[in-house]
């Protein structure tokens, strides 16, 4: 199984599709397309929220705003996993949920592959023209004999790239909204155990009062609520409304929490 | 084949897809993920519009405004298909379609099931953690013996929902706009048959002139058009435009037309 | 394997694929179902693109502002590929990179199919009632063999379509913008090539200055970029902004460059 994600919209990730399903039969998984617009952050947030949830796989993911430029690509394995992204710290933190020890591996893209990667001098869609077709490759070979394909070596230089670490004290939390999901509830780094103690109270998020509660739909529609979301962390919602909006946060946005 | 339905957007339905490739080989198809937040009515319509024409399946459906509450689950039995569903009636006018004798079950997700579905007790994500899980598990015991799973029993007491009906008369019809397509089409509930007879004539919709033909392209781009949708039922458009909009109806709105 | 393309938005495209899975376990591949609303040239643009990256596949193609006129259907043969579309020049320009010589047939969807392609009368939506049958048809009995299926022959009558021309010279160069990604990069017709010797210095297009480099990186954020897209052709964009917007330019409108 190979799954994809990508910040591409639409079409261009069926150029992928075509490339892998050109060089294997592997069974293909669309995991999101419109992960936020070459924001690595965000990007590696969802990844971590979603990839878990699968079998052994190969990820193909692309979140880049450096393409194009002299950044590496990298295959990140994780236990039986393998995460092929490009080299800006995008792959680690699903890496990390993955699998406790990651081997990191990286992809010679330009000439040091041989045959099954052509040089893509001037690309501007490594997605399809490196990517994929390390992908398929890696697909191909065998998660386990990934440093057997020519031009992927371990590496021991690679771009980390961790979730930035929330503040929580006695009187309440400092954050940062990770993402914006399309309900628009705001997605902070504030674990879910912060609230513990605080549910079925008024709590102010950035200055502003809110009820917290265990479910969106405990508040009427359109009130505020704080609650905590599917992945385990805080979020600020309206029910049936935008979160975003009403609390005036967005990805990267700070998030102050008093509860006394 | 388990079809998937939902209102998450992206990328939540990917960890539903997950859990599911985690526990059987079966076929994955979106169907789709953008359905009306939170509007079950709405809902129910497209898949009593797009279900009928796939193979025997399982169908996972959720649009869920009561997540988080008491509200139960179904496994909803028809003929050869299923649809694992929210108690909501999300379920009920797609399963009338594929059968015409239903067995509904409820599926006892709060412990009841045993191993393979621990109670998500604190769950705001049911479609990941009981209805992928429960996808996947009617799939591998097979439709015929849904009733040998542990958690899942027969059941009398489920949220029906029916679609409201139209009164058309002499002079005209009066009915609901049960759902906006992404064109701006308004589709109603009053039968295409009712216009028979009154085709290449104008009508009043709302109190508004608009021609009446057989397909959007045969009045001018533009122009205000009633014709009879895919579904059978007569829509009001707008040829190379927004429906909605000109017509000033939403989902759930009243349309009346009259033709005399 | 067969392919998906059209501009249906969401949920109509599930039909198809139900109707599909109905009649064959050929896999399913979506490409697209945002292609630019009823716009035929963009749409053919787009599967130029997209479609040669795939094996040997059927491709159903649907962007058909003619539907329910008496516009015909058309299966084009390309190598190993073929396409099933409207009869409106869709399927051209991608089934000329698919292959050197085409095979053009005909697809008579008005009773002379026979059973397996029932009249669809007062049909609107082809898609689900004309391609989607009839590409699992072409998928079952071989692409070699279409010829064979009742309703299918070929045909010298046909709706053809020629991306347009740009014209290059010293100055510089005149063309139109094809497309617009969903970055907002306009992808003009005018070959990359016509870049070569003016990268790394500022070209008019349409009378605003912008720079020429070979990827979007490699002017600031915010900054207009002429660069060559991953489909060879000349982009006007801005680095993680919007190039339509910017240079004021649409699919369909005219692209004038200067670079002397």
């Amino acid at each position: 199984m190979i799954t994809l994600s990508s910040d591409f919209g639409s079409p261009y990730p069926a150029a992928m599709k075509g490339v892998i399903a050109d060089r294997t039969e592997a069974r293909l998984v669309d995991v999101a397309h419109d992960l936020p617009r070459q924001n690595v952050q965000a990007g590696a947030f969802w990844l971590r929220e979603v990839l878990p949830y699968f079998p052994p796989a190969v990820h193909l993911a692309v979140v880049d705003p450096g393409v194009g430029t002299d950044r590496g690509a990298v295959v990140v394995r994780a236990g039986e996993h393998a995460v092929v992204a490009p080299d800006n710290g995008l792959a680690l933190p699903a890496a990390r949920r993955l699998a406790d020890d990651l081997d990191i591996f990286g992809l010679d893209y330009r000439g040091g592959a041989g045959d099954w990667l052509p040089d893509p001098a001037s690309s501007t869609f490594h997605g399809r023209d490196v990517f994929a077709p390390a992908a398929a490759r890696v697909h191909e070979t065998g998660v386990d004999a990934v440093a057997s394909v020519p031009g992927i070596e371990p590496t021991g230089e690679y771009v980390d790239l961790r979730l930035p670490e929330p503040e929580v004290g006695e009187d309440g939390a400092v954050g940062e909204a990770l993402a914006v999901d399309g309900f628009g509830n705001v997605i902070t780094n504030i674990p879910g155990e912060a609230l513990e103690g605080h549910f079925e109270e008024h709590v102010k998020a950035n200055g502003v009062w809110a009820s917290t509660r265990r479910t969106y739909a405990a508040v009427d529609e359109g009130h505020r609520v704080i609650t905590v979301g599917s992945h385990g962390n805080v979020e600020l919602a309206v029910n049936q409304g935008r979160g975003d909006e009403t609390f005036g946060v967005y990805a990267g946005g700070r998030v102050s929490l008093q509860w006394s």
